[in-house]
């Protein structure tokens, strides 16, 4: 794997579940088949979106093993490999270098959160755990700038994952880190925006449900469709805040409308509140946005 | 247990560890048992002090286990059950009750952090799996407010436990729930302060190595010495400020040398870095706080 | 005037305007009597509370000018010389030193609010333009102590101003300038807990209302009688956070109805919103307050 | 003017002073001609970079008077009107139209912030004060959608004046207005990925300095060049943030340096601090901004 590998749209893949909240193995199955047919770039596991921080190490361990084996090469796999527990993320790291991922990455420290030293002490250890290529979490605020300076000397950090919609703080990173990283955004809603801060892709929830359709948009917007790409960006901003209250309900409604593929009911503490929209609605909904898409053919 | 159980000052127990992070059961005995010889008024387990959150579900469930068999009825026991997945904290919570707990506590949905519907039904969930009096935290913010109206009506809910330096919101609760529930401050270096916004009593880590001298300022306080506990809290206060960038090395290393107990180094990611203080400095800074205990004699 | 005069329960003095915004010095001069016949123990002017951000120059003088000689010497008088324009506010505590005031205060900068270095040397510019005690405001945050640790050189300066609900803030910097500074709480709603801080006095709005019985309770506490303290806090905070939405309504409205004084309309932005109780309410809503007080006798 | 007159690129007029902090005429007058010269899209004036609060009123209005005489229709001129006290600004709005202004703008109360309804009514009076078009500024938080719903049906709001780097709020009321609204982005650093969430130009301290680069840049993106937009915008980033401790002192500095245009010192609260580059090193690091625009010859 290159730094060419780490770049393009990449879904933070869902894991569907069954009624018991125990990992969906066949629609598991059909969902990466899904997002490979549709030919996007990665695919990021176990992140907030894959509820990664909601299943036993076990588990953790099992859908990583499974995906890597499904995937079988023809994408490259990221594992997102963070938990309360440095020790824990370590073992989940190495458990993912020895079954094949081609990358991993890591949220800073959850509960015990104690600025710059303790977050990249925590990164430090996953870091050199394996010899994989490593993307951590950028962690905000004051401390963001003093944990960077020290990862950029850490030979397995080859980027980071941005989920902020401060963009100054992309733009920030990218300066500091020209040339030898390739930085992911994380806001959904705001690609095309990050990819003028110089990140090299994107991460994100809604790339299971629109990934086609944003692949062409980013690439498009960075061949020089800037108004459609501002369209774009404004159209799936607006869907994005009408259904943040039900977010789940509608991710999961979606994906099977759409796709047939059967998410399940996000592990507690998540939430999937009933939403105000028939399914008519929702296909009308996802269709909008997939109508930029269309433009294309 | 009646409502009497609840007040006065809880330790929030430290657990000490191996140096492989795995519970230290005969240290944690002698640090029980110093805590009972001290007439401390409960025990809070497996919070932040705790570091419960660090350690594994079936660590957990030995830590609470092994804790009320030494307790032994001596003293009133909560456990802290809260965890990032709701599932677990009702597994630890069942666990607390069959193993004879006095009562249970839990923090809010960590990683996952959705408003107030997110918050209180992973609160009401925990409520309705025992008959165990129940302490969540305050949330914080404009969440605190809707999510404590809803649990004023769950019956276990006896209280809070409000780790917080913003007073106003302690009084707001003690207004909310004047005469229902009992409430325990959070912050150590606030405690006579938040008393008089109503607090039944304070749980903290600080009362592991201070518990008599905070408990007699705490009551001594509220039998009208004023200015002492003004005296006291400003000292503690700068006590806690100048330890703070060491905070555990300075315990672990304090409770040696105070009681011959071996903490342990804490789990990562939490760090212990070293401190500038040689032994003898540290036991000039608690004998400073101690001095207070001792005007009483 | 020594240290001594600093201290005690202080209102930030209303400033009673007509109908179009014009200082209406007749009722100034009732509300002034009324307070000195209450034996509050000082008057700050031309804070918040005073709108002094809504007068001009020359209003803000005149009103001073006023306030000094209607006082004349019965009460030490400090007025708040803070505005957007650092020369502004040096005209003013000249102007505030020529005419007789016996301290000055200060807001730090308040649109451009850029750093302890430009809050410091604002503070500076104004110190050094009278002989007059200063007390300007904290400002809040990491900027806070590095201009406290700087301010403590300024020999004008004698203490400072604390409009926060932080009480960690304040105890803070009554531990690092202990024995130099007189400090003043700014919250009423925490005007006891605050005391517990090493606070020396209190300048508030309230205390146009409910001086006597805030002086009392205050007083009291000090000596020794915390749990009134406690009932009186809650219930008096309790009280702010029900007016709130509509506070300047309810100060007009109180004031006229317990005094007989016409504070008149609050100028623009400030807006005076209509309440949802009646006079009977207001009164009753008073009372309850002021029974606390009644207790003394 | 029409709709089409607000847009582009606006310098955020500088107002040169003397050294007593005086309105420097013959110099505002000859940064008025360069603008010109330069082919700007508008004047913004009084705004923060025009030191606006830190001017009288009488200063605001001579300030307008005159910019809006040299400038003799050449350009549009839109005036920030803000201040402390409405009613001020409500007489700054009249006379900007009854000086021939062809808009104006105005910041959201200052120091008394307090929601929603005091920030519409604030700017409601002082929109219906004159026919001007009127460009308010964004509020931020919560309280900004509640505002910009109410101030979408008064008919002299054409527009808002969005000085955030929180891209987010800018696509919602690019959304919200969509049709009806000319949006500004004032982060100069965010210039093109604000123009992706729907702005119609950028107002911003830079433009005075390198206006016909930026402007370049802008339309050259919208045109397609995105990756020149992403180069240039991380160069420029780059640069503003080195700068920012000093910007005041480079900003002097680089306009006489580049221009021969004397700006003079910032009045205080502003400060100007030393800054560590010779004449030479900010020559170089305006030229390498300006390097952009040479591209295009």
């Amino acid at each position: 794997m290159t730094n060419h590998t780490f770049k393009g749209v990449w879904p933070a893949l869902l894991t569907p579940v069954h009624s018991d909240g125990q990992p969906n193995e066949s629609e598991l199955e059909k969902l990466i088949e899904l997002l490979i047919s549709q030919e996007m770039d990665g695919l990021y596991l176990l992140g907030s979106t894959g509820q990664g921080f909601l299943f036993s190490e076990e588990e953790r361990k099992f859908i990583t093993q499974r995906t890597v084996q499904i995937v079988n090469g023809r994408l490259p796999v990221m594992v997102q490999v963070g938990a309360m527990n440095t020790e824990e993320s370590i073992r989940l790291a190495k458990h993912a270098a020895d079954n094949g991922a081609d990358g991993i990455s890591s949220v800073g420290p959850i509960y015990y959160a104690g600025g710059s030293e303790m977050a990249f002490t925590h990164y430090r250890r996953i870091a050199e755990a394996t010899d994989l290529p490593f993307f951590p979490y950028q962690i905000g605020g004051a401390a963001n700038r003093d944990v960077i300076l020290r990862l950029l000397d850490l030979p397995q950090v080859k980027g980071m994952k941005l989920t902020t919609d401060k963009l100054l703080e992309i733009g920030s990173i990218s300066n500091l880190s020209a040339g030898k990283w390739q930085l992911f955004s994380g806001a959904d809603e705001l690609m095309c925006q990050a990819a003028i801060c110089g990140t090299a892709g994107a991460i994100g929830s809604f790339y299971n449900m629109f990934g086609p359709t944003c692949k062409y948009i980013r690439s498009s917007f960075l061949e020089g469709h800037v108004l459609e790409a501002q369209d774009f960006m404004l159209q799936f901003q607006g869907l994005i805040e009408k259904i943040l209250p039900c977010i789940w309900t509608f991710i999961v409604r979606g994906m099977e409308l759409k796709y047939g593929i059967r998410i399940g009911t996000p592990k507690p503490p998540l939430l999937a509140p009933e939403m105000p929209w028939t399914d008519e609605e929702v296909i009308a909904m996802m269709d909008a946005i997939d109508s930029f898409g269309l433009k294309e053919a």
